[in-house]
């Protein structure tokens, strides 16, 4: 298994601090979360069933002709190369780096060959590939793609066979930016999920978008029931929410920028970031993470690059305690040049 | 996707009566569900912590080693093949039948041929088989095999490198059948779900049990946070709750005794059953189905062997809706040798 922020429990132990006393900046997700209601308790003793309102409140909110409900977009990852696995040898897989890891993990030990590409380095490889998958906004650099950049793309794989996949699992922010209202044509494919701008990552709920028959093969693979009762009446709810949604794509680019000025008022400057986190790329990153948890509060180090993820703080006290601790951290990690700041 | 249990909303359309009129008696689930609490917001929010007191538990209740915690079994079921693909082509795998059609239907789509066995054919087709795959007690025949009986065929098929699979969705009531206690044996995996005696199936929680290095390919093939948070919370409570277990083993056979005699009170003797189903094999079951959904009584029909399925009811009420309804059926179906009853 690889590494992934939100392991309090495992810093908890690490550092000595009780599990209570920390606060969690080490995921991309919204803090202030969709607020979910009371569930019927037959929710948890019946079987799911796939007849309700799941698919029609997604196709609304994403815009999408289709899509597969499953349980939370890593299970889409996990999956999604078993369909192209018949002509592995023969498909060269190109994808942006640095990216989710779990996206290189789950090709590479499907057996293909994962040709790891920068930003800008795609649209002159495009040619060498059959497949390319992209996380957009990307985590943890926040680089996004144009929407029709992406299509322009798309149409290129297409013409050889290939395909373009796409997690959006950043996107709600900016659903301007999606593919998914383009994901019934051949050859796309579109993950979203509820972790992250809905603040649901412990609900498990993502969807695939992609033209039916490879939903069919997919949902074949994942099986009746993957998502829980309680799940899916809770992802209906907040996808059809409408004002909760409005108010919050307000909200997140407001706190988000508020978190890149803190950092950057420290000496700080973020490399890159989205509405729900910031990221900085820094050889201290090792240092900064540490004299942080010693102040029990949790970012994410990523060693590839060298790097910090900061995500949002849930209300003024958690600002405050931020900006305390990042006061006090010791300027042996600050870069030459902003060391007399 | 193949037919299941549980479809009440398919059932509600199909006959034109509203859900909330319906008694579904479709699946083998508990009616008297363990009580659900109420579930901390957070576990909502996080992302599901796998280093949390669920396996512990598990390891407690079943009596095992060392278990992986999946989504339910069905999400095992999809995936058991996968561990086995290497050589298919050369192993010989036989599956108990009428047996729960996710099985074959799991095996047949990896490319497995699945030999079918009736339960006293499997002693003299054993040496045939590199893998035998049970569900024990079986669904929806309940024939039950002894521990010893499995051990023996275990010990048989291992010495030719071979494995046995058990599926052990509806073993609670009897636990010291379970071969769970042995799965940290070489060519032993045993699989057990919440989903039937704690009635808690819209959780998707089960488990596999199976030696270390099995259950870390599994873990590596599902990928990470595969159960919701609130399911891993209830999970844990329901696994620890020792005085609720105790006393739902009493019940449970009790209420499932009174439904084999209502039904054979009515001349619809029980083929076979366990303490949480009855099922009867008749050439009249889809009448008896078609009658008793005209009634909002939802039961489980096959048509392989032509049989019916009935659950248990919840409560008085439904227990008398059921008698009520079983006395209005039509004299039609019955055996030319109990019509004159």
């Amino acid at each position: 298994m690889l590494e992934h922020g939100g392991k309090l429990r495992h810093a908890a132990q690490r550092y000595g601090i009780a599990l209570e006393q920390w606060l969690d900046l080490s995921t991309g997700l919204n803090p202030q979360a969709w607020p979910v209601p009371e569930i019927p308790v037959s929710a948890w003793q019946r079987l799911p069933e796939d007849d309700d309102d799941l698919i029609h409140a997604a196709q609304q909110y994403y815009d999408a002709a289709t899509c597969l409900p499953v349980a939370g977009s890593q299970a889409a990852i996990q999956i999604l190369p078993r369909l192209y696995t018949a002509n592995k040898s023969s498909l060269r897989m190109g994808m942006l780096t640095p990216t989710y890891a779990e996206h290189a993990h789950a090709w590479r030990c499907a057996g293909f060959d994962v040709i790891a590409l920068a930003a800008d380095e795609i649209d002159a490889q495009l040619n060498m590939l059959d497949l390319l998958l992209l996380v957009n906004p990307n985590n943890p650099s926040g680089y996004t793609f144009e929407a029709a950049q992406l299509l322009r793309w798309h149409e290129q794989l297409v013409a050889r066979g290939g395909s373009l996949i796409v997690d959006e699992a950043f996107m709600d922010p900016t659903p301007e930016k999606s593919l998914a209202a383009y994901s019934d044509q051949n050859g796309l494919v579109v993950l979203r999920s509820l972790g992250k701008f809905f603040g649901l990552a412990g609900a498990r709920v993502g969807f695939v978008f992609a033209e039916s028959s490879l939903l069919h093969r997919l949902a074949e693979l994942l099986g009746p029931w993957p998502i829980s009762g309680p799940s899916r009446i809770i992802a209906i709810a907040a996808l059809q929410d409408r004002a909760w949604q409005v108010s919050t794509r307000k909200k997140l680019p407001q706190q988000s920028q508020r978190l890149a000025c803190l950092l950057a008022d420290r000496g700080l400057p973020a490399t890159g970031g989205t509405a729900l986190f910031q990221w900085l790329e820094t050889a201290d990153a090792e240092s900064i993470h540490h004299q942080l948890a010693r102040q029990a509060i949790l970012t994410r180090l990523f060693s590839q690059p060298c790097s910090l993820r900061f995500g949002l703080p849930a209300n003024e006290q958690q600002w405050q305690r931020l900006e305390k601790a990042l006061s006090e951290l010791d300027g042996a990690y600050r870069l030459p040049e902003v060391a007399g700041r």
